[in-house]
């Protein structure tokens, strides 16, 4: 039996107020409009940005609304003028869109997409400006044009990779976001060269994807920073080849860093979220060259602050959303390096609940011991 | 009868005291020692480094000094082991050494060189750690590794960059800094493209020279802000092509220049050294790509403070020093540059005074009208 063009009623983890544990209700899903695509989501991991957001924290958070942006699923049925997915075709939904039409796609500079963001922004569609969500008729607000922790969700077809069927999706839903962002930092936006000396702040699902980029670039010293020294094992298996915890320091840790390499790092990211870490990560670059790639979001209204002449002597303050990676494009593109075995995936996925369990996996995020959470969504 | 070997008393200004009035005094210039120049200046520009200095804002200020660092002269004679030079050649004298052999010059990716930097950083020649100028016996600091307030300096002879005899040293003299400065502020940090939107905050020599840079780069837009509305008739004919006055608008000014530019320029520069206007620079820069440079020079402790979320949103923050020319092999071909009229140098002197009207100098560089004064060494 079809579902195309039903509304379909499935279970999905809501939330409904900030910061209150999160509500397994059966949700309908409506058809998809004119350029949207419906997807039955199969696993979906949690992030740090869903947990800001259901946290309360954010100022742009809509309540009640379906979290999730880290996932892989089954497109089950497309909208009016789709035509590069149809039923059948195993997808990766992306937060970032990629339109390959607006001002930001053409630029050739950048893998910002501004087509949907007005809709996006605000938790509904383009089409109508609505959610495709409700419970008895009340609306749910979509989360991030992406809204995975359901198994059913709508997404505008900028928003959605094809990538190879054979992908394991329990394993490739972590391309949606973590690994790739830091993949994609490195080769990306740093644009990290053979023989550089890196150094990483944070070594959770970011900074251990950092490591892993920054050795595939052939990085000759691949210094993580963390205060929790029992990372540092694991941490080795991705490429890091020393460990520094600011702990164990009286000194500044950019000073640290500074004395440790004679002069500083050639590349730095900041893969926590910390106003202060990031002017770290900033000042422990070499004079003349060093460029700090900030990859945390830090908590709203917070600001980075140096002085200019940091930035006068030689040193570059970037940023990277997504690893700078075009989502439609370069997914599917990361999907084959996995299944050439060229990037890790396996690895960072520590723990695996259901649904249903989507509350211990939020607890479970802020535990040292947790990399990526993945949710099956038909258990 | 040569000079050669023997001391040297000559005119220089001495500043023996922050934020007191030069004084002409008989200087003795002892000769060159092995690796150093002896310069006999013939013209001298001033520059907003050599007033901060004076003042007595800047903590690393050495009195009694020689200031000034933007001239031109003659070799008079050279030390042991000096091959690239020799009396009688034209030169310029340059604050940012290039020995191209240490970390830095061989790097290729910054025009900083640490080789002499522990001397000039506090005001005394490499070989000995001591200054070749003194007035009965009593020492007077070098300043910048260059001290061109005087009829006679000696430099590092990795400060000094021989140039075509045939260039006027009463104009090419601007390109010991500022000219220089603007210039390669574009061409090497920024590397603006055809058809770029460009903001440059502060319409002096830097940003004028940001301007001209600019134009030749074939930016689509130039946009000049300044606080004195006067400066735009001047700066169309360095290529400014609107003209912004912050006092005109309610508006923090980067949201003016949002509005005027759809979303943002490609490129900033702050020419001035303030450090909020260093922030406005950097966020009036278009998302996904806008890249600001900052040039002035703010005050000692001073810092600059943005929202993370500008860089994670694909801003690059930067700066500059001398433009990213590397001294001694680069400007000779600006100065040739000159000679094919290809950059203008002439348009930035307002003013023509000689050393002992040094004062005066100094004074107009705090008025509007004045964007480099020249002073004759000899009159
Ligand atoms: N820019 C993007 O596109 C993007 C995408 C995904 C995630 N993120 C952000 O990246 C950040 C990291 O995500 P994650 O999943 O790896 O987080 P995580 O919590 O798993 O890892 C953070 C690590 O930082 C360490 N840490 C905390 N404070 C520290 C300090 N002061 N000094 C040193 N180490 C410290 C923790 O011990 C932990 O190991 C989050 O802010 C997340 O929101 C950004
Ligand atoms: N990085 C380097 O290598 C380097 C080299 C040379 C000079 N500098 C620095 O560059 C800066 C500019 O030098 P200059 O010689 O052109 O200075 P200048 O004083 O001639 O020009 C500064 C201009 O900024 C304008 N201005 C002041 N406050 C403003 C504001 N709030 N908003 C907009 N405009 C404002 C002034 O009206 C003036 O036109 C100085 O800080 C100088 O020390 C840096
Ligand atoms: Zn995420
Ligand atoms: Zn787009
Ligand atoms: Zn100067
Ligand atoms: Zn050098």
């Amino acid at each position: 039996m079809s579902t195309q063009g039903q509304v379909i009623t499935c279970k999905a983890a809501v939330a409904w107020e900030p910061n209150k544990p999160l509500v397994i209700e059966d949700v309908h899903v409506a058809p998809p409009q004119a350029g949207e695509v419906r997807v039955k989501i199969l696993f979906t991991a949690l992030c740090h940005t869903d947990a800001y957001t259901w946290s309360g924290k954010d100022p742009e958070g809509l309540f009640p609304c379906i979290l999730g942006h880290e996932a892989a699923g089954i497109v089950e049925s497309v909208g009016e003028g789709v035509t590069e997915v149809q039923p059948g075709d195993h997808v990766i939904p992306c937060y970032q869109a990629e339109c390959r039409e607006c001002k930001f796609c053409k630029s050739g500079k950048t893998n910002l997409c501004g087509k949907i963001r007005a809709a996006t922004g605000v938790g509904v569609m383009m089409n109508d400006k609505k959610s495709r969500f409700s419970i008895n008729g009340k609306p749910i607000y979509h989360f991030m044009g992406t809204s995975t922790f359901s198994q059913y969700t709508v997404v505008h077809d900028v928003s959605v990779a094809k990538i190879d069927p054979k992908a394991p999706l329990e394993k490739v839903c972590l391309l949606g976001c973590g690994v790739a962002t830091g993949l994609g930092a490195v080769w990306n936006t740093a644009k990290v060269e053979p023989g550089s000396i890196v150094a990483i702040f944070g070594l959770g699902t970011i900074g251990l994807a950092v490591a892993e980029g920054a050795k595939a670039a052939g990085a000759s010293r691949i210094i993580g920073v963390d205060i929790d020294s029992k990372k540092f094992d694991t941490a080795k298996n991705f490429g890091v080849t020393e460990f520094v915890n600011p702990k164990d320091h009286d000194k500044p840790i950019q000073q640290v860093l500074v004395d440790l390499t004679d002069g500083g790092v050639d590349y730095s990211f900041e893969c926590i979220g910390n106003v202060s870490v990031m002017r770290a990560a900033l000042e422990c670059c070499h004079k003349g060259w060093g460029t700090s790639v900030i990859i945390g979001v830090a908590a709203s209204g917070q600001e980075i602050s140096t002085r200019p002449f940091q930035l006068v002597t030689g040193r570059v303050w970037k940023g990277t959303a997504f690893g700078g990676f075009k989502s439609r494009s370069q997914v599917p593109w990361l999907v084959d390096k996995y299944m050439k075995k060229e990037i890790k995936i396996d690895e960072y996925i520590t723990h695996n609940l259901t649904l249903g369990e989507i509350n211990k996996a939020f607890d479970l995020l802020h535990e040292g011991s947790c990399l990526r959470c993945v949710l099956n969504t038909e258990a």
